[in-house]
């Protein structure tokens, strides 16, 4: 048979199969493009789209699919609420919100909620006025919690599979090439959304900064791009700067910081080189001040900082403290700028940094973490996701998936708040299990995990006050009396996955 | 039911469907390594592993299975002589051996040929001894010919399945992040090596030269990587700055360049923000000096280069002449310079360069690329893959791909080598069709593919020497005869694909 340049080909050959004949630009050059309909793809052609719902229609968005977002803006994010008023106006129903996270500023989904355009959130966490509403029961269908780690698992593997990603970035190209730490309303690392761009069938970004093409350095390539729109304001960096990061001046947590710090020298695991992960709670972001110190005065260098990054990390980071940052997630303005200009400020996505299915999973790597806690029980389970009322209030974030990861997990917090014990027989919700975690660093002692008896020896040798667990919850409850048991319906609101997608536990809606 | 954290979750759940109950670390902490067998991952695990054949072992390889290699330290490349070696003493059969390309150091494996080692070779080309074996009919399978971006269609697409690849780094931690730019023995860009770490099934890193952890930036996420191998010299760079890239001192290619320039400046795409590519041809790497010249004079910069990165485009892009280069491949040493320190000097995956699926592919954004050839026949046709013997002697490279994408197609040629026509009416391989091609470049005169009239038009105004082809091709004949046909035998010994995966030609054992 001949093929459209004319050459001989035959059907079939030994060892190479079927031979399909090469049969394109019949009718003329790849670049007429008015005479060409059937090549694969339209050369030079740009990416830019006049309006979101423009964007929804090209890719084809159809009721009940699943649309995904990041939540790299925190409370500042424009980006979610624009999208789905504009899919409610459009008539959309029963759409699946996959988020990275939601926050506050969330509430204003409630009347889709309602009105049946949106069916289901699959998020790490949420708080304030949507979270209520879930928790009072409002909602038909459970929500779905997931770590980062067991986000990025579910997208790799196909468990979380994503119809259309609209991603809000500060800095975006005509072809779709993006970043968050370039533009007026930078967020920093975009490592969340980094999954979503690789695995979504189609993906749509948002941008109020449309730059000069190619858009290097990128985080999203132009190649996993579909459409690209602009918008006014992609997202309020002031809500990047919010409340979790704010540096503490809580004398409490100043004590937790200082004896977390202990802990860490004298785990066995503060070596030149070591490796380190903070959370963004004030004890916890305190302790890199401690630590900071200690580091200067034994010499001793971290070799990479992972996760979250914060202001308080790049500071080590740029005094030579920590060698390098592994930024998933940058939690303030200072890391965003650090982001953009400090080389060894380096951006990950959520992949690597903590999917379990993966052994190259960075949080595998970290020699410490330390890690907040509403709650935390005699077995060491952690709660993060629901308050005393038993009302949502808070995100799995990587929590479960540092603690399994690190060699040494240390959980900060005080001993209560107001009249609640953070200690108790039996958090609410579990989001990490206890046999993750190995040092509770409280304002009134220090416990280890029996699991980990030579951490405990070391911590009792270098004099730090350390007791049993049960000891610090017979403290609380001798201050506060036995706590009073959260309220629940039978009525399951949402479903809490452990990293690896099994279900660690559920939330009930609380009692009315 | 229980899970292991004793919370009662129901077997199914309205809106969730079937609950997969956490069932993890019941005997003990996941970080207690001796008790546990059932966790996901080996927390911490280093993948260091102390030989190839260990290596080997640990991935599971096994006759028949598809291994791949990169081919960016082009005559320089180590890898996979080494690696087949000891494969071949491992005793394995039958491999398929799937290399980005191959060159004339590759004639070592002949021998395993022979023995049945290797079976099968896909590759965008080949040179040298293996290159004369294989047109002389000695392989039982042909080998499959693809370019560049069309074997990263063929990866991303699940059409070739890479089972385990080898990847020679110059700089890799123990966890597996690498790149090729650091280190004694850097080629540069890992364009293409990131598809094969992005899709294989199992991915080995080789390395000379270890270094601390994390080692960013990376090319190569170590999330991707199963094992590192340590060896004692992973390339030879001297290799990397080959025939192909050497500056021109010819006179003649020296003239074609400089009508290549005069072509580009009359094209209609000679304006500020251009995009442009060069091959790595004499002629063609001299046409960036006289380009330079012209763009400094009218003030015109290019937005950027792609493609292969050679010293003289990362002149101009020093000198402020191309605002971002985009390599997928660093054709010498000036440029694994660059890409280590210019932060514009960006690399990308071959994916992102030249995947036809995909309409982000960076072809399709060129302007202008300039291009080699050994033969051109009437219909603009293109061969860079068997010389006038017959015998293969050329590689695919980026080609066809860069030919479909950019605005303008220039192809610069000799109208003769010797005694024989560059010109002619029918070229013995086609590898790039004439459809997409716009302009020849000889040093007898320009052609303009009768498909692009508005561009013919436009460097007739400018005075330039245009000829119809036909006038170049009889010119040639005149002053060396017809040219006998290369003489073939039935037997097909390669199979050509185009980008889309179609056969747009073969290529057939020469006669003996």
């Amino acid at each position: 048979m001949l093929n459209a340049v004319d050459r001989e080909i035959p059907e079939y050959l030994e060892g190479y199969g079927k031979m399909k004949l090469f049969d394109k630009f019949k009718e003329g050059s790849v670049k007429d493009l008015d005479r060409f309909q059937d090549r694969l793809v339209y050369p030079n052609r740009k990416k830019i789209i006049s309006s979101i719902k423009r964007a929804v229609e090209a890719v084809g968005l159809k009721d009940g699919m699943t649309i995904s977002f990041h939540h790299h803006f925190r409370s500042g994010d424009l980006t979610i609420n624009l999208v789905l008023n504009e899919l409610a106006s459009m008539g959309f129903k029963d759409l699946i919100v996959s988020a990275s996270s939601l926050t506050d500023v969330h509430a204003a989904l409630i009347p889709l909620v309602r009105e049946g355009v949106i069916r289901k959130f699959e998020t790490s966490g949420l708080r304030g006025g949507l979270a209520e509403f879930i928790s009072n029961g409002m909602m038909e269908i459970p929500i779905q919690i997931r770590s980062h780690g067991g986000r990025a698992r579910a997208i790799v593997n196909g468990d979380l599979h994503i119809d259309v990603a609209f991603l809000g970035v500060s800095s975006c190209d005509v072809y779709g090439n993006a970043n968050g730490f370039t533009g007026q309303n930078a967020c920093g690392s975009l490592g969340y959304a980094k999954v979503d761009a690789e695995y979504a069938d189609h993906v749509v970004m948002i941008t109020d900064n449309l730059v000069e093409c190619p858009n290097i350095p990128f985080s999203i390539p132009q190649n996993q791009v579909d459409h690209v729109v602009v918008v006014d304001k992609v997202g309020d960096t002031a809500g990047i700067m919010s409340g979790a990061t704010r540096f503490t001046k809580n004398p409490r947590d100043l004590l937790i910081a200082r004896h977390a710090a202990d802990v860490v020298e004298a785990s066995g695991y503060f070596y030149d080189g070591f490796s380190l992960q903070t959370g963004s709670g004030g004890a916890s972001l305190a302790t890199t001040r401690f630590l900071s110190e200690k580091m200067a005065r034994r010499d001793i260098k971290a070799s990479f900082a992972l996760g979250g990054i914060t202001g308080q990390i790049v500071k080590m980071h740029e005094e030579g403290l920590i060698g390098k940052l592994l930024d998933v997630q940058s939690f303030d303005l200072t890391a965003v700028q650090s982001l953009r200009k400090n080389p060894n400020h380096y951006e990950i996505s959520a992949a690597y940094y903590a999917n379990p299915d993966d052994e190259g999973s960075a949080v595998n790597q970290l020699d410490v973490v330390i890690l907040s806690a509403l709650e935390i029980d005699v077995d060491f389970n952690v709660n993060v996701m629901t308050g005393s009322d038993g009302v949502i209030r808070g995100a799995s974030g990587g929590h479960c998936d540092t603690a399994a990861g690190a060699c040494v997990t240390i959980i900060v917090a005080p001993l209560l708040r107001g009249r609640i014990p953070t200690v108790c027989d039996r958090v609410h919700t579990i989001i990490t299990p206890g046999k993750t975690v190995d040092v509770l660093v409280t304002d009134q002692g220090i416990a280890v995990n029996p699991l980990r008896p030579e951490l405990q020896e070391r911590l009792m040798k270098s004099g730090l006050p350390v007791c049993s667990i049960e000891d610090l919850k017979e403290r609380a409850y001798k201050l506060t009396g036995v706590p009073r048991e959260i309220r629940v319906e039978d009525r399951i609101v949402g479903v809490v996955n452990y990293r690896d997608g099994s279900v660690i536990d559920v939330i009930r809606q609380v009692a009315k």
